[in-house]
């Protein structure tokens, strides 16, 4: 079979290139006589891979030491935890932007560590936005604001970060290193891999230093960001194969050149706006401003149509196109890895499908 | 390069068939023109993955639907602290068994939480053992008790499980699906995979339902068991690669026939054992009674001769054969899909060695 087209939010496409090389050598991992996948966690060859995904990841987001970088598990879902746990101390407030689902979510989960303020909430605007960083009702002395930088399910992402007194901390799965920004301004940054960065499995964790000497002491041992930074992320047996394929994915970036990826992420989404825009049948689910460049979300006229649009894409080996299930309508994931080719043949697709059923 | 035997305690050696497999659908996963590592959690490729491998598990561990089996992350050393978060409520104790480095991480985690009674105590014995089932101080009315079925680093496994009237908790990360049990009887049981089920970044949870109703509500919602059972272990994206693995392990498991991979598991570490007891030069690390089927430690006369050991095997492609860290010697980590034949050849080795260096 021929490689599809997948549009979908997470697991998502990879390079073929890593997929290639993960194959290539899943037997004998460079001469050693064992898969990557039985490598001891202590042994040269995965302290390889763990070394350098670390380095390519600190390479590419430009961050010093005053950052640790660790690769746990759980998925950001542990980090909406895992964050006031570690930074929300008694007797203190943590600023919580909700811009939909998912900051719902992780503002659900610090409301039972600690209290919570919300500075700003749009998770029901229609259309879909993210507060403006100018416009946040901040608490004086906050332990951190939080904010989530691409609501994967609404489409709608952050386009400039608040500048704010306060740590600030953000949940970046949905677009961590899909463009340029200052990573070294935040406190703290979590991202699920499975959409950026590699396959479902890790949970990528930049943390300035000093917020994890916040934590109290009483914390479970895994729960603590202190123990994986002490530990290098190898406190206990890591997700190894996982963290080799975010190796080989950071690899991959460096070569493409981050520049490059960056600018055809705008690229790739501008020409499915572009459609959208130019067009009465498809309608954009994102106030254009806070228009994510890594999920596109949009509507037809009925869902009659939007169930065609699905059926007949996927019979096109354009697959995952329909929206998440809280919301439906349509949604094309278009992270680093998915090819420009695919953008146009969806692009091809949905002028057809408005020329038969507009 | 030729496989080498790998004796590793884990990530360890994985059924040459699977990795097979696992490389030959790599790039297009059963036709999908999709890398399993790219497949939606929700999708219908990698649902038939999720729901095989907990179908296997039941059929393999003779489980009915009042257990509950759970894919998790965070490995066993999470399970340490989501144990008690979920099962010791305030005014309750917990009865620990104490037996070498694992079940002390265990208890450290538990104390942390609530109350936890020692009911045995063995952790620092020379040779190594774990406490006699029929000899726990057990407390009235315990929430729970707790022990580790198989020492790893130490060599020691529980031959016999305790009867108890509290819930029985077991790690058996390095020792599940080795041998017959009667899983039922457990109250809990976890796992961490990259022993005997599969690569790192997934850790097995078997749960007595009724068990997950005690957590209180306001436990993170990623730290209750009962999130992870009302949503079949998809509450959010799972570690599907792992748990892909898991899959093809488990099948393999039904392929071999577990009781043969039983008897398979008591004849491979009989060999050993059979070199060391008829040796003045080997000396068993466990006591006879209390040996691991999984983990074979022994000593030589010299640390010199231990490194040397390790140094000429390494030579021989018999890898992994160092003792942890934290207590030195030997270990010959055999677990269901170490093959026979590197059993035999690192019998032939200690043979060979003897007759040059005893």
């Amino acid at each position: 079979m021929p490689r599809v087209y997948n549009f979908c939010a997470g697991p998502a496409t990879l390079p073929e290139p890593v997929l290639e090389q993960a194959r290539d050598e899943l037997l004998d991992y460079r001469g050693s006589g064992m898969s990557i996948l039985e490598s001891s966690h202590r042994g040269r060859e995965y302290s390889a891979v763990h070394e350098e995904a670390e380095a390519n990841l600190r390479e590419l987001l430009c961050l010093d030491d005053d950052h640790a970088i660790l690769f746990l598990q759980g998925g950001a879902s542990t980090q909406f935890a895992m964050v006031p746990m570690n930074l929300l101390l008694p007797g203190e407030t943590a600023d919580y932007t909700d811009s939909g689902a998912w900051a719902t979510k992780a503002i659900k989960e610090a409301k039972k560590i600690g209290t919570v303020n919300i500075a700003a909430d749009c998770a029901a605007d229609i259309p879909a936005r993210v507060p403006r960083a100018d416009n946040l009702a901040l608490t004086q002395g906050a332990a951190y604001v939080h904010i989530t930088s691409n609501e994967t399910i609404s489409g709608a992402q952050w386009k400039s970060f608040p500048e704010v007194d306060a740590p600030l901390v953000a949940d970046m799965s949905s677009d961590i290193l899909s463009r340029a920004f200052d990573a070294s301004r935040f406190g703290l940054i979590y991202a699920g891999a499975q959409k950026n960065l590699g396959p479902a499995g890790m949970a990528l964790v930049i943390i300035r230093r000093d917020l994890a000497e916040r934590a109290p002491e009483s914390l479970p041992t895994m729960f603590r960001y202190r123990t994986h930074i002490e530990k290098d992320s190898l406190f206990n047996t890591p997700p190894c194969f996982p963290i080799y394929i975010v190796m080989l994915v950071t690899r991959w970036l460096k070569n493409e050149g981050l520049e490059n990826v960056f600018q055809r992420n705008v690229d790739k989404a501008r020409k499915i706006y572009d459609v959208i825009d130019g067009s009465a049948f498809y309608r954009g689910t994102a106030a254009p401003e806070f228009r994510s460049d890594m999920n596109v979300t949009f509507g037809l006229p009925s869902e009659e149509l939007e169930a065609l649009f699905v059926k007949e894409a996927d019979a096109a080996a354009l697959k995952g196109l329909k929206g998440h299930r809280s919301v439906g309508g349509l949604r094309a994931s278009i992270y680093n890895a998915f090819p420009v080719a695919g953008v146009d043949a969806l692009v091809a697709f949905m002028k057809e499908f408005e020329a038969k059923h507009g």
